[in-house]
């Protein structure tokens, strides 16, 4: 059994201490510093940008993971993405985690360093010594709030969220935040997402968790680029006592749906955060022959600029999802292809089938609706979540300039 | 040797008839009907959409042409697609040729049909039936300008040219015409080409079109979306008696070259006919390790929004086309990558050069330029040409309601 917490923080579940701060980073006096520490080595998974320019602390932060997979501590800034700065970036991720290991007494091999905001300058390290020391000094049971602020960079609204799950030999937490879609000089919009829990859990939960960020991280579409940056760590420390591997397969099943709908619900709250978005749209795609191909299909329908144009139009535009659906580039057969909007079966066998535009309009004009596309190969299925392109979207991008 | 005309038109070939006629498909009352017919059956080329939501016309075409790679002539109206019609728009597209055959007084197996328009609807074939004697009746060699008028949606230019090829054995000319993206009820962005020559050409051709077909119609991209009816069409007819197999290597060279500077030229008409566009920009991409590599960066950095809508704002930003060449999904080396805004190198091995912002302005605000990216992995390249991203693209595609 488990329940979604919407107050719980990344200090939530047992044995981690964080705290914020504003170390001047930012030039909007905006908290720009978190730190966060268990107080027992956890063992921690990560995912990385796909991207092949990857910023200096992604790199730190593979190497580490690579070497070992528990960690001490994990150290954010704002406002300075540390990305495109050559072997100095690489110097200063590094001294990074050193300064943090000192001030917090552990190995700086174990310390996890991650960066967002403006890309090709250098990290102002006399800021960052000084702060690191300050923040470092601050953090505990209560700081989660203060971390979580502390990595937002122009996202308007705060993302965290957690759940328990009580299990028969006690309960686990989950704790979560993130940053979405910032608009950061020269404009990248970076990911960070940090999941923290108290259950203790087997190197090969790795598969799972990918799985997991599939269906939720990686499912999500707002406007279709992977920044330098992106970085989604889940840190376990087993301070509940609670042991993955000894709890029931039910209470895995458990643990795991508790932390997918974590993880879901932060990525969306990421998409209705997005720039420019005044829409949600779930693009649920069934009747795959695989779950690739179901994915596929619907990240490739959700980032088509002509399906969300449609959707800030509010026009229930069935031959654009059609059309989309057919150019995903899989295997698909156009003559098979049903679409529903909401609940409205708006092609059938690939022809459209009238349905009345005034029932139409009335499930496109909400802020948040499913869009069904039944290939009608197999069984396999998979969501994307994506906002809607907006003048906002425009605005934002092209207005905002270096 | 050849030279490029930009007053040919699809008649300018020897052997060719066409003409356009108004039929009353389209309720604006432009031109909705064209029809090409060589006076002797000519071999012929094509290259459709990769969409697997394929229209009518399209089914009609491919089989058409694998029967038999000979064909006498060419019917295309718009104002409808014949898209998502089922069995009844299958029937349709075949009563069309069966039409154009009797009138014509050609085998219904050779005449290849085209359509373009609002998808989702059966074709007027009352209308089409009465138009197609009518207009089969006015063919003339200099109906070219009517037949590349009636295959315009809401294209706001007419876009035709072609070219002569002098060799010692004569001349041979080359003639094209095309439609790009219209907004089309329920919108739609169909990309026709038809390409006439008097050469005589082998059947092996077809690679070499291909491959021109790739460095020109699928090297741009206004929006990403490929639509159900996109096709593109190379008729021979063999009429200058030149025939391509005797020329000389030099001679065969300048005629690929010919076709692919009009293919190319007539491919950048629609970029810059593109829906909201104020840019025209190449994305040309060098130190690939194979064409492919270079042709799958320089689509997918043409076609990221954020690029575009930097583009749109005259934002010189470096950021944007480093992270998205990164996120290509080819297997790069951030660390090697070199990008120049212009003749500026604002990237050198994957970080930034500090070129005065003023200098990249001055390139940016052009309504035309290049971004070159080099890989630096290899010696192959590719170019891509993209429009930018508007508020009159969300406006167009949001605010046309179905």
């Amino acid at each position: 059994m488990y329940s979604i917490l919407s107050d719980a923080t990344i200090c939530s579940p047992k044995g981690f201490i964080a705290n914020g701060g504003t170390i001047g980073i930012k030039k909007s006096g905006n908290p720009d510093l978190a730190i966060l520490k268990s107080i027992v080595p956890a063992r921690c998974f990560g995912v990385f940008t796909q991207n092949k320019v990857k910023a200096a602390p992604v790199k730190l932060c593979e190497r580490v993971l690579k070497d070992s997979n528990t960690i001490s501590a994990l150290i954010v800034n704002s406002g300075n993405a540390n990305a495109c700065t050559g072997l100095k970036g690489v110097d200063d991720a590094r001294r990074m985690a050193e300064l943090t290991a000192e001030s917090l007494g552990v190995d700086a091999n174990k310390v996890l360093v991650c960066s967002t905001g403006i890309i090709g300058h250098n990290l102002p390290m006399e800021k960052l010594e000084k702060g690191i020391s300050e923040v470092s000094k601050s953090l505990n049971e209560s700081g989660g709030n203060a971390f979580a602020d502390a990595i937002l960079t122009t996202d308007l609204i705060g993302k965290q969220l957690g759940a328990n799950v009580s299990t028969e030999v006690g309960n686990v937490m989950i704790g979560g935040c993130c940053k979405g879609s910032g608009m950061i000089h020269p404009n990248m919009a970076t990911m960070l997402a940090f999941i923290t829990t108290d259950i203790e859990l087997p190197t090969a939960f790795a598969a799972e968790y990918k799985e997991i960020i599939n269906d939720s991280f990686n499912s999500i579409t707002v406007d279709g680029d992977t920044s330098t940056n992106d970085t989604c760590l889940l840190i376990a420390n087993g301070q509940s006592k609670v042991i993955y591997n000894d709890l029931s397969l039910s209470e895995q099943g458990d643990f795991r749906k508790a932390l997918y709908e974590v993880l879901k619900q932060l990525a969306i709250k990421i998409v209705l955060d997005g720039e420019g978005a005044t829409k949600l749209v779930e693009i649920l795609v069934k009747g795959a022959r695989t779950k690739e191909m179901a994915r596929n299909v619907s990240r490739f329908v959700g980032n088509s600029s002509l399906v969300k144009t449609a959707m800030f139009g509010e026009d229930p535009n069935w031959g654009r999802l059609l059309s989309s659906t057919g150019s995903s580039g899989e295997d698909i057969d156009g003559d098979a292809i049903d679409i529903y909007i909401g609940e409205h079966n708006v092609v059938k066998n690939g022809c459209g089938t009238g349905v009345a535009e005034d029932l139409l309009k009335k499930v496109v004009s909400l802020k948040e609706y499913t869009i069904t596309i039944n290939l009608n190969l197999g069984s396999a299925k998979a969501s994307a979540w994506c906002s809607d392109l907006s003048y906002e979207y425009i605005r934002i991008n092209a207005e905002y300039s270096t």
